[in-house]
């Protein structure tokens, strides 16, 4: 049996300004246990701000998301512009703030963002294609925002947080409560979910609930 | 049984010029896993410079330790100069550059390196309290450099590269070959040591080697 290639899209490294660090070596490694073939994208754009993780204030800095996302990468990582999703069984977004200001505006817009059209592009296609696709921690709300332009409303989750679930809905999602060490599933639209740390306390509740993620994500490729 | 606790001393994020971010988050994952009570450090300095991972040259930029240490611990770390040896049962380093780079200048410097005076003692005191210390990939060269400077001499691995090993034994350490998923173990010293991206391609062979190393590291305290 051939390997299932993955596609993980990072947004940054740092929780509150990009791709949340566990989250992203988590799906790696979980994803190499599997052996899957992975190649890793973030989009060649500024991050919307840079945060000062110590002190969780804004800095003067700024940083490009595919260059910080190469840190989680060890380097081996590609601007999501090249990528084509033809060459992928599946694609995987880890969480973190990075996803909800870089690969679109939700944290600052809410039902009024918009997504960056690489992402855009790169998810509607998936979406399309049939590809199976997991969203992990905040990373289902840009699944929703983006599935609902296209008329799908996948069964998804981010957790418990009642806020960021109506939010979802409104886009047109179902959004199902799920705990940290489990995982939501929607078969018809092959698209997995996870709350991670939308949820979770622990680095291992955590590690277990994208564990599981991650399996069911390439049971359905 | 009360928890065992483990300080894990980080030096930046990201492989070339800071903390290894895989390595770092497998520990902390495999410490949590096995419900260790883990606080995090790194010392308060910049970093010897920074390196942008998509192209691997150095950039103009100026960041520092602790800061982008942060990002690894999602905020919940503390400055090293604030650690006190005595409040925990063990010690761990992950690896990466940054150990190399701003912890200590081996490097750079290789056998003439100094040691940053915070690091120094926080690991000399360990040494000379009998804590229980572990050292991923190139981090056992800092432990041999401070091990020489008290007439200690463990067997440590960095894997199987032969300067690194000359260095680490010109230090005064006993070089012992270790493959990516093993690891070596000092009872006498209470030191354990794995090479990790020393040697390992990839992330799932890496994690093996951490945990083993985790594992040891919380049965000699």
């Amino acid at each position: 049996m051939s390997k299932k290639k993955v596609a993980v899209v990072l947004s940054g490294a740092g929780v509150y300004d990009g791709a949340e660090i566990h989250e992203s070596v988590i799906t790696l490694l979980a994803l190499d246990r599997q052996d899957a073939e992975v190649q890793i994208f973030a989009p060649d754009i500024l991050q919307m701000h840079v945060v000062n993780h110590l002190t969780g204030q804004p800095t003067d800095e700024s940083r490009n998301v595919l260059v910080e996302s190469a840190r989680i990468a060890r380097g081996d990582i590609k601007d999501l512009a090249e990528a084509n999703i033809k060459d992928f069984d599946a694609v995987i977004f880890p969480g973190g703030f990075g996803v909800a200001k870089n690969l679109c505006d939700f944290a600052v817009k809410g039902l009024d963002c918009s997504v960056n059209p690489v992402v855009e592009n790169f998810v509607t296609e998936g979406l399309k294609a049939g590809k199976v696709m997991g969203f992990v921690c905040i990373a289902p709300a840009l699944l929703a925002k983006i599935a609902g332009q296209i008329d799908l409303h996948p069964d998804i989750t981010i957790g418990t947080d009642e806020s960021t679930a109506a939010a979802v809905e409104q886009f047109g999602a179902h959004h199902v409560n799920c705990l940290v060490k489990d995982f939501v599933i929607d078969e018809k639209n092959k698209i997995v979910t996870t709350p991670a740390y939308m949820l979770g306390q622990r680095i291992s509740e955590v590690a277990e609930g994208i564990e599981k993620l991650v399996n069911a994500v390439l049971e359905l490729c």
